[in-house]
């Protein structure tokens, strides 16, 4: 059988198939057919769990700390779901400086503390020299909804907005990776649920979902490929930074696949457009939201992109490696 | 500030310390005053995470699959909290084997198969080759218990009894780690709710903990500190297998400081004994269970140990490392 490449691990279509795999090992053991981001563990509490291994730890607009209480808690807030308990373990490498792993500690509770979540469990585990690469972090977060959000109440007509500009996160990282100096880029890196926890409540809401590995692309194919319908937008509406373009640019990158981690895609009924996008614009988070595309029946489990330059192009989830670590 | 030693992850005095240090990081945003390793979430659920980096991967009696899900639901049970949902985190190295990763699966389901829990959340990661070794699982685990143990009920003059024999899981992989064959010998690796679902609905008992990194000596520190009384045990009453004293004997360990991954203690009113030790005899993880002392208000914070030599020894959590990388 194969072994694990990078490819497995950006959040595309090889992750996919991974996770597809290992769920299946589990037979009767399993909630639901597939392993889930996020779960209802009762009638109103609802679980997730992510593990960070970014690198370089810190970036310009976070560190490995803060992204694991933003990205473990965003999961929740897609759902409906206020973030209530985290549970974090640690796996840190012999010889990591104690004061650099306490400064996580302090990021990781500057947001809990602004998202109102407690830290309630934790665990420590402390590995040999050139056993780990510095420090990983794993969050369980437990969040409270009594109505989640979920893509199967995506109809077609619906419209899809995009919260913020996308690929912030990604640039970020791989401007920092190849040593590319890009004014004013820093990762969008942010704890969603002051800006999504009012918009689960509106009229006409559909479902969300956070744009991370893989970006807004594998988002919008996670959603055609779940709800076997056609996703189509447009990429002049897509709101996009300078910077990230600029990294895109030189390395090579799609803006569609680089990762985000204060962004989600939201789904609503289009007479609810104004109020969805003015509620949005009326955050700080959401500023630069913008309306991107709409559900059609056409081209089942399938995003199609109209082109700046007049095309409709293809958008799938990415197959190989996109930027290892960087989440 | 200091840099992480190994001594950090042993489960004794220097990661009790870390997870002091970092708790205090949390300030308002922190549950309790220190972390835990299970805490409340509901009136009658409880969550606790764990980080399994054990190598070598397999081992006599288990693998890295069965221990997480072991490891992770003992912590709920000797709370009396029946494991029902578990959300794993898994960071793979590039290169590892599919079909390795996959056995792990597997591991892990006939655990949760055989005590009815649930896999309701995942996620995978895969890190650049040397940026881990092989691969590490994290397991938060949520569980049901109406009235959670804990070792605030423990009084003067309880009694204590340990499950199972003392030091198996150590005495394994260190045995592997330094290539001894010792025969018959292998990890105690099991799911406790088994043996001690029914024991925490029993009259009289007090509070339950699972010997895990530090062994059996750091779980009664544990209690001796939390609850500001004196432990006295009986050498010679401590179950005790031969392969382990055998691997002591040549590797100069402390059995009482050997990872246990199946065995726990349990607090009791003295005049609840024969029921107590009947209960878990009766069960084939509780066969060889023995009264081995009792709680005094003589040197409060303190485990003393009669030696089988007719002294008295004091039991301290082992300071520096033990064996890195045992769960």
């Amino acid at each position: 059988m194969e072994k694990l490449t990078l490819g497995h691990g950006t959040g595309g279509r090889l992750t996919a198939d991974l996770i597809k795999s290992f769920s299946s090992q589990f037979g009767e053991a399993l909630t639901g057919k597939e392993l889930e981001d996020c779960s209802m563990i009762t009638s109103d509490m609802a679980i997730t769990i992510d593990g960070f291994t970014v690198s370089p730890r810190v970036f310009p607009g976070g560190d490995i700390g803060k992204l694991a209480v933003c990205g473990g808690t965003n999961d929740l807030a897609v759902r409906g779901a206020k973030p209530l308990f985290l549970a974090m373990s640690i796996i840190a490498e012999e010889g990591l400086d104690q004061e650099e792993l306490l400064s996580y500690g302090r990021s990781a509770a500057s947001v809990c503390l602004e998202i109102g979540a407690k830290l309630v469990a934790g665990d420590t585990k402390v590995v040999p020299k050139g056993a780990a690469d510095g420090v990983f972090i794993t969050l369980a977060s437990v969040g409270k909804t009594e109505n989640p959000l979920g893509m199967s109440r995506i109809e077609t007509g619906d419209k899809i907005a995009v919260t913020t500009s996308i690929g912030r996160h990604g640039a970020t990282i791989g401007a920092l990776r190849y040593d590319l100096s890009v004014e004013g880029l820093k990762s969008d890196c942010a704890a969603l649920w002051p800006l999504l926890g009012p918009l689960a409540k509106m009229e006409g809401i559909k479902a969300m979902r956070d744009c991370t590995r893989g970006g807004l692309g594998t988002a919008l194919c996670e959603w055609a490929e779940g709800i076997g319908k056609g996703i189509e937008i447009d990429e002049s509406s897509i709101p996009m930074d300078q910077g990230v373009l600029s990294v895109c640019d030189i390395l090579g990158f799609d803006p569609l696949h680089l990762a985000c981690e204060g962004c989600a895609i939201v789904a609503y009924r289009p007479d609810q457009e104004d109020r969805v996008l003015s509620a949005l614009r009326s955050h700080p988070l959401g500023i630069d939201a913008a309306a991107i595309g709409k559900v059609v029946d056409g081209h089942p489990g399938m995003v199609g992109m109209n082109t700046a330059s007049g095309g409709m192009r293809v958008v799938d989830m990415p197959i190989g490696e996109v930027l290892p670590r960087i989440c």
